[in-house]
């Protein structure tokens, strides 16, 4: 396997004095995906669970619709291939991939989707098969600070992680913030794993694109330490996603869908 | 013009009560770009400088070479689109768009590229044509986040700033790391501005894009606040680019080309 971090020598500066001193310097990795036999996308990532992170993107993508699509999987890991032969496929995602919608206003659905292929693929939460307190809130998010060594070292990757109410079930990073989410998502369809009574606790900025990532995983809540988007917060209330952001210290901010709050 | 920022109702949660307040929320606009008629990309931005951001995009793809390529350019505002027709236009860029390098070794080329047009665009810094000093590191640093009144506010964005030795020329923020670029980029086209005696001052991490984005827009020296990745230094070190990280209070971190560095 590819490091996911290196050593290097550099120059550091502290308090008017230089010197060379030996850093971990995280690494990132080009994966250009096959399916098929043809060019899909080229994903430059963190080189760690690459095939969790493909099955994970093609599901989260409405490419596949379960684990059992795909027939085989395969990296080569030299070259930054991986190749997938499905069994299935769903017939129109070329026609929808990156196509918009053209309406009158900005470009979104009236839902807030830009992509059709988002509209398609995000679940709407309609339930409350998860509740979180408070108190749940800070101590996910600690223990998921607390687990993301690779940050210690480096500073320069997202951590995400899949908790119940008891803690963490399973926790990914990645240089890329939404390659974490795949490879959450990849992991929990392989090994059977259900998403949908579980909070996805996450590092970075809740943009759009991170929104409509949980929502299409099929997950009701989202905690994060950054700010959201309004954008991402059109598109919680449409799809009945919490999302409560800033948890920082003793203080937080739920923005949309209080309704899985106890106690507050 | 849209709004950058949006104020909306929350629920804030701080040391065990819980109040309904507004914050301020950063937006998230899409931007579908055509060219000469034909759909190019959409791109997700901060709506300010939209224009300038479009120019340096597709200039720094190598799409167009100079400003004077494009005949016209104008926004539909409401529908997310700018439409741009061009004079000249690079004949080979549909051929190289996403196109990888498929060597033997991870699928990039013995420079480090992945992208067969990033190894086309991006400038080799051979000159030393700015100098900085550690002094002028945290200075032009602690200027940037002076002025980022967004990022202040709604915590959701990136800054960027075009600086020299007195200070900062140009700022733009964007929740798009590359686009802050783009829209500097952009700005100094139009403007005939150089860039090339100047410094980036970045707010978020170095990856592999943002090096590569630096030398297509012709840059030699970047600071940042974060940390960089090991790609992005095996390119900074192949294109002659000195690059500065984790710039915070009284240390720094030197990682490629220190002679570019007065008194040290």
């Amino acid at each position: 396997m590819k490091p996911i971090e290196v050593k290097r020598e550099i120059l550091r500066y502290v308090n008017g004095r230089a010197e060379e001193v030996e850093d971990s310097i995280v690494t990132e990795y080009p994966v250009t995906v096959k399916i098929n036999g043809q060019e899909f996308v080229t994903m430059v990532c963190t080189p760690e669970y690459i095939e969790d992170m493909v099955i994970g993107f093609l599901a989260s993508e409405g490419i596949i619709k379960k684990y059992d699509d795909i027939e085989k999987i395969w990296i080569q890991e030299r070259e930054g291939f991986v190749h997938v032969t499905t069994t299935k496929i769903n017939p129109y995602y070329r026609d929808f991939q990156s196509k918009r919608y053209i309406t009158s206003c900005c470009g979104m659905s009236r839902q807030g989707f830009v992509f059709v292929n988002d509209a398609l693929t995000a679940k709407k939460m309609e339930d409350i098969r998860v509740k979180v307190s408070i108190d749940d809130c800070f101590r996910l998010m600690n223990e998921m600070q607390q687990s993301a060594d690779t940050f210690r070292h480096t500073g320069g990757v997202h951590n995400a992680a899949l908790c119940d109410a008891n803690g963490i079930v399973l926790s990914r990073m990645d240089i890329g913030r939404h390659n974490a989410l795949d490879k959450i998502y990849g992991y929990c369809l392989k090994n059977d794993i259900s998403i949908g009574d579980k909070i996805i606790v996450f590092s970075g900025r809740i943009s759009s694109e991170i929104l409509l990532k949980v929502a299409k995983i099929g997950c009701e809540v989202i905690l994060s330490k950054s700010a959201p988007t309004e954008l991402a917060l059109q598109l919680a209330e449409q799809l009945g996603i919490t999302t409560i952001g800033f948890i920082r210290n003793h203080s937080l901010n739920v923005y949309t869908c209080p309704k899985r709050i106890v106690n507050i």
